[in-house]
């Protein structure tokens, strides 16, 4: 389901075609001036749009990065994608909280949740997804 | 920020509210005849209120559960909300997607994100969020 009728979901996508060139630098057209990305998990935050083009150009990676956008929930000032993203090798689920200012995106709170196992037995209450 | 303006985003403040009570029959009240909760992280399904309502009755806590709402992000059919939870010993973040239709929740995609290791030195580009 994608809400693709407000400004922030429509900045959003255009955040994830442009993470899906590689070209990091490319992505700085639509973060703001002011941009910081925090990632809660790690307690890191990224000020600007340079240090976020060298991290991710930097990262390790076995292959081109492919991200798959599960879902975008946005309300025109802000947006909340669900995207999965693998190099070939490496998989994972990116949860991003973006806010959005004049066509840009002043602000991201990412998560990245990993798989765990259920805390307690708990299965006559649940079945499996897949 | 809270977008409290739309029904989906009244909903889920009134889902964090009965669930603060620890009464969580109470929930259901907010909850579709046909609603499913996903967990993709322990892949568990959860399927109608009360599935939902013993498994939280069950769930092993030191203490009443306290829940903090740090952001809810809503379009009045969809909303995503980011909770602190805590039993007083515990302590986790839940990201939750939920569907609403007709003033109830008809779904849920739930992700509980845990602290890890910056997965590689990026130190040069980052500060400490606290």
């Amino acid at each position: 389901m994608t809400t693709s009728s407000d400004i922030a979901s429509l900045v959003v996508q255009e955040f994830w075609r442009l993470m899906a060139t590689n070209n990091f630098q490319a992505v700085a057209a639509v973060l703001a001036q002011d941009f910081v990305l925090e990632w809660p998990q790690s307690n890191e935050r990224i000020r600007g749009a340079a240090n976020f083009t060298q991290l991710n150009t930097e990262y390790p990676a076995q292959g081109p990065w492919v991200f798959t956008i599960n879902r975008i929930v946005g309300n025109g000032e802000a947006a909340v994608s669900d995207v999965s993203v693998t190099d070939g090798v490496q998989r994972a689920r990116a949860i991003s909280f973006f806010t959005v200012e004049d066509g840009k995106i002043s602000s991201m709170v990412e998560f990245w949740p990993e798989p765990y196992e259920a805390p307690f037995d708990r299965t006559k209450f649940v079945e499996r997804i897949e």
